[in-house]
């Protein structure tokens, strides 16, 4: 996606006062002594666009790929010698589970989600966090209402995520009903926030204060907050929640943190690729029926040690 | 509260099978070589009730007064020498901000707190966690519903809080809404959940996956979790939610644990009570204003250096 | 090693007086009705003799095996329904990293260690930590001196670790450096503190402050310290520590502590080693490599995308 | 200070290559979009002289003054409004303790402190952290030898710290054996890691691995860090660490870096000294005396319920 095209579709949801702020910072520059990431540069300020009213907005970032090498060495100049160096280090570095170097690269983002996603989102711990807060401000009439194909049923496999989709006609029927309480809801905060006086006859409103009104908001609204973290643990969040087993809800905001970190800082990127995203981890057993198995043994779920749950997952990751 | 008491009033909201668990734990009784705190002891599993259907229940707990001493002494036995001993150097622990030893005592407790109080409780990082998933389990039908003395219009003093309380007939009529917006939004959150087909002419459920189904619930449903926390921070959290800035929906339960607290870790709690709950905290300005009165000179705003908002609070400090 | 084998070899670096206080711990026994675990109350406040003069010594611990399943469940009750229906939770919980049950047991360990092994060891952030100050107290004559099967070479494998053993007169040359560098610094540093006053034609002692005499000894020294950590991230600090490539004098402690956590969670110490200590992780192209190589197809490392030493790691896991 | 003289007095410890790379950061400049601060690009990578041969060298950062009230207000522009309201609304956060929007400025450091300072410095696990590995490097021949005004007596008032400085012929007695002792160990350090081979009736040397070498070294020896922190966790770091209670060695690390928080966001340090490094807390015994004293009442330590201890820091706190 092209960055015009990008800026055009997250503006949608956004006023002209806010647009407005974004484009001044965008046309902000200075000179710095500082490392920097062309990549990253590109996108900075930009709502990236998640769900029907979310985005990731990248706000400040610090370091680059060579930030990493520099920490590692203890440098007293750039990290960078020679960029195939760099990358040599840098898988190293994420191969044996050397993690300081990467907790040297920070970045903030400014996100947008609904409060159920953002309840998983704050469990990660080891980030800053600022969030609008629904006692000092009135929060803003904005709702996830998903889209009809991302309407499932209950999975059948598991106890936990979605299985099939919905038909279309329930599907719609089933956002009828989320639009319409979505609205009741946000008819009856207003109310309760109501600060007029009885005039003329008219009962006047509750006034009721902020953080009481708030209650009856159900958590599909959007909330807001700045989000700061460093790299390696941006890299533990997303292996979890980049994952196939997170919720898509979440998993679409972690989608559009991969692509930030691709553009920030490609050689770690890469490493975390090949060495986490799309790693597998054997167990002691599982490892035992993969030498077997290479040896040219017939290995059955029976003799492996192995519960029927893992032997579905070992063949699963082998594609057997 | 008397233990009894206690126990009839918190096993209202409930099950028959949930009140003879807590029963068994109660009455399991095991010789231990830890250090133990006969005060807590005594709460153990007890859910000591907060809000309509809330509670605090203490599961486990790790060190008493002495392991304070101890851990500060870095000793091969036990903490306690005299008991006057080890309040004074609590005391000197507390009074000096020597913090590591106060991590030395640890406290679980199960809390059942509505979505918008465990909103602000889950941004204290320094706790371990663990929550019932919405993704996993079908939520319980319990919403906060305020007692009618609870609901307070917005301040006017500053920004955020409550100021004076709705009239009694106003404040019906909000619970009203409350009340029946609950119900329907449980009623909905039924229907979606619905796994039932078609059959005889009527139509079948939605059959939505939980994750997806739960969206349309607000946030004054109320949510569970096991919460586990050292002392040192459980009293960074208390000097926070117990304060008189907090909202009351969080304070109610800040209040309880201090209360567990005291049973706990009588020492600590005196300590704490002295140098942090009661105490004061004057700026460098706010200083120089405090010696030039006790000199006996006469200040006002305009030649303290002060703003006319730290003047006000400096004057509420002092009650003068 | 029986318990009293362990005591006995344990308490040689002990003074009678520490030995009497750890005995009057040993025999304090009192009621509880908090979860408990028999194997580690049998090593309760036992100093574990690690290296010449260190040690690992429980000092209290908070929940068993059924801790984390209660906790996973967020239950009323205990953990514990059926022995198996538990094992198979854990091990569900650790193969897929759902590693917040696992913070809900706590472990307190009093420990003591070189300088230089404390330093490694404090890198562990998620951890509690009271150390004995040389501000404060005067630091015991007690230096690790290897034995001379533990004095090795640099390796020439890689940049970091050991190689084969010195010859056994050169490690005597070694040694004998050692205990006079020790034997040297600590007298130095008893004459820097000596507080004696001149008198009768003596010169007197310097009674140079304790925060100074000490920057003259050497990182052998040993030092104290109480260490309270999770199980979680107890796991993780295993997981590193009790690795062949982490450095023998740490290992050793890591020993010890696994040997500590297996008498107090057996069935969560048995999902660790599958799944962890004992398990391999597969990168993205090596997991393509282990499929081909199951597929029967022969392999090289010019054709698997994986440089020489990715590959020679590879083959060392798969034990071809 | 000049940043010239800053220049030219920090060197002197380094390499020629060492300047080189330096002089290069120092030359490199490029266009950002991110906020910036010109007073600290001004130090960006110059060493800081410490002690005889350390350094605080700023090597990154994120942030300005700018962003804490960007974070505070959740806003999509820059976070200055006017510089007026922006210090108005810092100084509220700091006075309320709403610390969060102060974890959204990072400072990255190169550090070069003893060994024995950095125990005390790593103490504080909210930072990042990676060191210089003794394991892998051959360490550097750099010790920390005090000036002889530096060398000061065990303290009589409390139990902790220095008091009347050595008599000048003392102090250079002690300086001559600290010399001696460093001398020595280095010259060790080096025989036990001589790899070269017996050869013309030559012995050879040890060849001992690095991590075991080590071990013989002195605290006082240099090592290097880079250590990356956030606002809030360094406010919190400089008000335990620059107070005068701290030990000299560490504190003139922590004088430095308030040197560099000055530079980078001047409203935030404001604020920080005014509301915590000059700032007194009162405990509730404490408020209550003044509140007596300010009423012209006469109050003793007999009847002020404060320890004598306490009543004398109380004293010392209103200068009376």
């Amino acid at each position: 996606m092209a960055v015009s095209e990008l800026a055009r579709s997250a503006e949608s949801g956004l006023t002209d006062e806010q647009r407005a702020e974004i484009q001044a910072l965008r046309e902000r520059s200075a000179a710095t002594r500082r490392a920097g990431s062309p990549g990253i540069e590109e996108l900075l300020y930009l709502p990236l666009p998640v769900l029907d009213h979310g985005f990731v907005r990248v706000v400040d970032y610090m370091g680059d790929d060579g930030a990493i090498v520099q920490a590692a060495r203890v440098s007293y100049g750039a990290g960078t010698k020679r960029k195939r160096d760099d990358a040599g280090l840098i898988k190293y570095l994420m191969r044996h589970r050397h993690t300081t170097p990467f907790e040297m690269c920070e970045l903030k983002l400014h996100l947008k989600m609904p409060i159920f996603v953002a309840r998983q989102h704050c469990r990660h711990r080891a980030a800053s966090l600022n969030e609008i807060s629904g006692r000092y401000s009135i929060l803003d009439r904005e709702f996830y209402i998903p889209r009809p194909e991302d309407l499932a049923k209950q999975t059948t496999v598991n106890r936990q995520g979605r299985g099939e989709v919905l038909e279309h006609e329930q599907a719609l029927r089933v956002l009828e009903l989320l639009k319409e309480d979505a609205a009741r809801a946000y008819e009856h905060y207003e109310q309760l926030l109501d600060e007029s006086r009885p005039e003329n006859g008219e009962p006047g409103g509750f006034g009721l204060a902020r953080e009481l009104a708030r209650m009856d908001l159900p958590v599909n609204l959007y909330t807001q907050m700045y989000w700061k973290i460093d790299l390696h643990n941006l890299f533990h969040y997303l292996s979890l929640r980049a994952d196939a087993h997170a919720q898509y809800e979440i998993r679409v905001y972690a989608d559009a943190m991969l692509r930030v970190v691709k553009a920030w800082v490609p050689l770690a990127y890469e490493a975390f690729m090949d060495y986490r995203m799309g790693a597998a981890e054997l167990s002691a057993k599982g490892l035992a029926v993969v030498q077997r198995l290479i040896r040219g043994e017939k290995v059955e779920q029976a003799d492996s040690g192995m519960s029927p749950g893992e032997w579905r997952e070992l063949m699963e990751t082998l594609e057997l």
